[in-house]
């Protein structure tokens, strides 16, 4: 493998550009009515996010060989359900937080009746794209993709996660515990992202969709336990979002059950762990890699 | 036309009651973690409600001669579009509602972020059930219902009306500016009812999907209209929600733009238009004209 990081900071910049072109084209304009509130659906949905759940798309697409084009449209449905989420977990009833992005949070730049709202019609807006463009071959696999991501999103997904989250501040979680609740929150999430991906493209064999399943729940586990770990290492004008969050929410964390030495050594071991399930892809899973590096090397 | 009122009753109570069973059958068991959110899913979902969309899915399904099991499906997928959006609109930032279908609202019977959550996931539960079955032979028409019930629930549908709504609050709106709000926000839904119980069946000329439409639009219009009488003139306990609360928010309606005369006088004009709009239809419309009376004639 000759690949430099470079090289991947390249990659990577392309397709978070792509990205953005993709959800800039087809969140309406701020011109259609009513625009206040498609105003209010650009701003929490462009210009910010590392855009991680895409790029896993478009990774997981190189080995299916898939349409870069399709993949940006399965990649921008994911973010779009990825940025709704965001909007409803900032609102008071929820996180009550104000900073997003290193902006103003949606609830607090416009209104919370209005970040309410933004959040369904993005929601909304994800299964349309699925919907509205060809992304697959069969129409079949097309169904299943809107299928997955239903349920990603879904209470036996990411919404679930949300659920158990919010039973669980101020409790006593074990490790396995934690763990079912970031595998529901973050990790469906991520899992759909790579599978929507990769289902742009040919057929994968039973025994590979496994092994991409197994790097999408480590790496998945993996970036949680960073974020963790950032949340009490970073500031707030790094993170873009408000740092320290967890501890004063009183929410078990992987810091706060096991301390940051041996969350930082399982970030490690997610990591070999994740790589580990691409073995059998060679020089096609390059990019995914690369991804799961940057997952848990990253400083912010 | 051989019917009677009592035979419409009967349709309509076995297929509420269908209904009720889909519904039943295809939300999570209270059982399944995470249990109180799935509880309180079922809460909002189930045991209330006139059913209004999933019967117009089969009036209009008897239309192109579709499988009922099919409309049970498609019709359960828009009711819990509706469900989701009467949860999120008794939230505390939007309509601040303590009454729905006789019962506490979820945010009252549970908590904010959890009526936030139910919401989310019954959003998510809808598109789930229209990838998760056989809904139509072709398959491009399944997908097509996707993006049909994507695009009435987004901000160009419902979830748009509801934005125009909160705008409108103390505003002075003109009737075309009243009945572009209503178009979006209870319209779209009823219309995407309509066409994705069609859809179910044998594939109709554009010239009927036009007329089916036709109806729609008045009858969408003629429910509120009625919705707002009934706000004036019922009560509390026989609505089942908080009557009155139109003028207590400040909320342009029918009535205070025109009075209840004219507004009685325009239900049945609307209603009208819509009986007009089946006439090609001959018997197979049977069960869309009773809805029709059903909703203009309807005391609660």
């Amino acid at each position: 493998m000759t690949t430099t990081p470079t090289d991947f900071q390249h990659w990577a910049s392309l397709h978070q550009q792509r990205i953005e072109a993709q959800l800039q084209a087809v969140l309406p304009s701020a011109e259609v009515a009513p625009q206040r509130l498609h105003q209010a659906m650009r701003y929490a949905a462009l210009g910010g996010g590392k855009r991680v759940r895409p790029l896993l798309a478009f990774a997981a697409g190189e080995i299916t060989r898939a349409d870069a084009g399709r993949v940006a449209l399965a990649g921008a449905a994911v973010e779009l359900i990825h940025a709704y989420s965001l909007v409803h977990d900032d609102l008071p009833c929820m996180d009550d937080d104000m900073l997003r992005r290193g902006k103003p949070a949606c609830h607090v730049e416009f209104d919370e009746a209005t970040a309410l709202l933004v959040g369904d019609a993005l929601h909304s807006l994800a299964f349309h794209l699925l919907a509205d463009y060809r992304l697959a071959d069969d129409l079949s696999v097309q169904l299943e993709m809107v299928k997955l991501l239903a349920t990603a999103a879904g209470s036996r997904g990411m919404a679930g996660g949300q659920a158990i989250d919010l039973a669980a501040v101020g409790a006593n979680l074990t490790l396995p515990e934690l763990e079912f609740m970031h595998i529901h929150k973050t990790g469906a999430l991520i899992r759909a992202a790579m599978l929507l991906g990769a289902r742009c493209g040919t057929a994968l064999a039973t025994a590979e969709l496994g092994q991409l399943d197994h790097f999408a729940k480590y790496i998945g586990l993996a970036f949680q336990v960073v974020d963790d770990v950032l949340d009490t290492e970073a500031t707030t004008a790094t993170l873009g979002k408000t740092a320290g969050k967890d501890e004063k929410n009183n929410k078990p964390t992987y810091v706060s059950i096991m301390g940051v030495t041996e969350a930082k050594r399982l970030a490690g071991e997610l990591r070999r762990d994740a790589l580990a399930a691409l073995d059998g892809f060679g020089e096609r899973a390059l990019r995914l890699r690369q991804l799961a590096d940057f997952i848990v090397l990253r400083k912010f």
